[in-house]
């Protein structure tokens, strides 16, 4: 690392932090990469470490370890919480030190998204998201005690609640935890009761929408809703969440008793809009240049979901490629700025698809104009989550992984471990 | 499962529980496992845990898979919080039920035992024990974290406390997380930091005793302590911890600030003689007669760590082998008292061995009369470890993985995974 090149500070080890600056890995500059955790996550996967089928050491890596071999980068576990543009410093609270000021040339934002209760923010406590490992090993407890408690209950209506489970949000996340919950309910807890059936377990997903998997085309809809039903997963529409209390959810009057609520209904943006102090899209979001920099800053990227940018007048949307693509070009504009180069053409977002599984043997896929659905769609749908891993050792286990879960129908985590203050 | 046959109850799924409930498979009676835990634990490898090599699921399985298709038995996620002798019932806290009695025929307590800090409790907080996967991961977590806070530390003497490590205790535990931390230093990490240099790392194992794996013969505990000097361990003997605080440790007049203070020192069993009012030995271990059962009590068992029980006049030790066996004798004692065979012979504890490993290629082995340290004592080791997994698909799982992390010197599983309340 060489003190007189320009330093690149990267927030965010997500899809569009990580690739950002493994995309400057040939740059004359020094890179520093700040996260608030140590690894990064595949976030496509997180509902299976929720349903017990990965470990969370088979969907995440050590951002450490990803970049070790990249000698002009190190590694920053911090949690930002500012930005000063005139002094050009990030503000990060690290370990025992709140309010590290860290320089740079050139700043990118990739700090993500979280999820949002469009202001009802007590439905927190009853309806967790799943946005991180901590959020997947949690839902993952509370799920298998749900079925352990249902087990010792004597009284059929609680115990009917303790074997409900319902999702807010019929988008891709809402779907596949839907779908996964009922796989599991049937095949792999299906034995290992005495009181109970785990197979009545009552899964019900939920949007205000007219369709699941909106983002797809109506007859993929039409198919995934198919498969839910088969799957025995209540599908309600155009219905909106009331309420969400210890007791379950209010959808319209109708109450459903539930100890499991899950909110995939919506996102929040980072509050890198704040930091920076410049215009927002009414989400939140950064609006960016087409060069994916902020107004007035031209050494200021905002990248990924926490990013605002129309592409032929529609809003790019939050996913990994998108994010993934804006990395690459934050990296190679700034390669090529530093190199004196002439500036690249305006980001454009080039779409390769679209994608969700719902249980088993069975995808959705919208591709170029082909649209397919089923057990085709779902080897495909393998085939890419496992090829977009960070590590190829990380390939090769979740593909042995599913390998099994496949063939034994059993799960390698289905482990409750809560972390309190005194055992 | 009939309703007639006699219920046998039995408290605990750890080596002991766990292969008493499967020595009654066959048994004409019903069985009733208690866990406050919904998983086995598979202790030995706990410590790979919490140096990020294994994954939870890797050591652990879920007691109602485990016990899915033996259908005289059903299990229950419960606090076992007394026993009721007289009226023949135990009494647990399960889900949100308190204080739910459970009638049983015969009962077997299988508890095990939990660390101590002989009195001084104030150093719980600061010199946590690894008894559990959720102590594990903690541990991990912790571990991972201080060097993330020496890479940012500007000032020599904190980063030479966040970088000591201090083990009390130099049993087969307190010597297996030394040199596995030892090792993670001066492979897994060493290329991943800027700024510090991981292989300076200072791991000390204390204990108040001469020797390191006292229960091995003195020529072993040599050449175990000969390979921690290798590893660049520290050792230091004769010397007992007077103080553990946030600082780090005192022993003797000399304090060791370290950031990370382990406790393998002791054990104290469960409360199963409180519960039963009956004598107890020093450590406050149930003393049981040579059938394994509680004197003026034929009907209840007591079993593993948390039994005392002497043979040609030594106390067992509180080894897996002990609690396994005891659980296959109790088992079958019920099962031939239910048949109305006659009793069996006092029970005697058959020694197979004594195995601990220190670091990467080298354990030491005493073995009905042979003793053996380096390479080939570690692969005996690794075999007979991997074999007392409790499936065949964790044999699987862990085979591969130690295979890749010993070519690759990666961890896979060196994630820092904070349950907080917000995030």
């Amino acid at each position: 690392m060489t003190t007189q090149a320009p330093l690149v500070v990267i927030i965010g080890g997500g899809f569009g932090g990580l690739t950002a600056a493994k995309g400057l890995k040939r740059a004359p500059v020094n890179v520093l990469l700040i996260d608030r955790s140590n690894h990064h996550v595949f976030q496509p996967l997180l509902y299976q470490v929720a349903t017990s089928v990965l470990a969370p050491g088979q969907i995440a890596s050590p951002i450490r370890s990803l970049l070790s071999l990249q000698i002009n980068t190190s590694v920053m576990l911090g949690n930002v919480t500012g930005v000063d543009a005139t002094s050009k410093q990030v503000i990060v609270d690290a370990g025992d030190k709140v309010g590290l000021k860290v320089d740079y040339d050139y700043l990118i934002l990739a700090t993500g998204a979280k999820h949002t209760y469009f202001g009802h923010d007590e439905f927190a406590a009853f309806a967790p998201g799943l946005k991180s490992l901590a959020d997947a090993e949690s839902l993952r407890n509370h799920i298998l005690e749900v079925f352990e408690k249902a087990e010792i209950e004597d009284d059929a209506e609680r115990r009917r609640a303790l074997l409900t489970f319902v999702m807010v949000g019929a988008g891709p996340t809402g779907v596949e935890i839907a779908s996964a919950i009922a796989v599991m309910a049937r095949t792999s807890l299906r034995r290992d009761f005495r009181c109970i059936d785990p197979t009545s377990a009552h899964v019900v997903l939920v949007d205000a929408g007219s369709r699941p998997l909106a983002t797809f085309s109506e007859k993929l809809s039409e198919a995934a809703m198919r498969r839910l039903t088969t799957l025995g997963v209540e599908v309600r529409l155009g219905v909106a969440v009331q309420v969400v209390d210890e007791e379950g959810v209010v959808l319209g009057n109708e109450r459903i008793r539930a100890k499991t609520v899950v909110w995939t209904a919506g996102v929040a943006p980072s509050p890198a809009g704040k930091w920076l102090g410049t215009v927002v899209d009414r989400a939140g979001r950064v609006r960016i240049e087409p060069d994916l920099t902020v107004p007035e800053h031209p050494d200021i990227f905002v990248i990924g979901d926490t990013a605002s940018l129309d592409q032929d007048g529609h809003p790019l949307p939050g996913v990994a490629q998108v994010a993934m693509q804006q990395g690459k070009y934050a990296a190679k504009s700034i390669f090529r700025r530093v190199a004196g180069q002439s500036p690249l053409p305006p980001f454009r977002y080039f779409d390769k698809g679209n994608l969700a599984v719902v249980g088993r043997n069975f995808a959705v896929l919208q591709s170029a104009g082909v649209e397919l659905s089923g057990f085709m769609a779902w080897l495909v749908w393998a085939f890419i989550h496992i090829q977009f891993l960070a590590e190829a050792s990380l390939r090769f286990s979740v593909f042995l992984q599913w390998s099994w879960t496949y063939i034994s129908g059993k799960r390698a985590e289905r482990l409750i471990i809560w972390h309190r203050a005194n055992d």
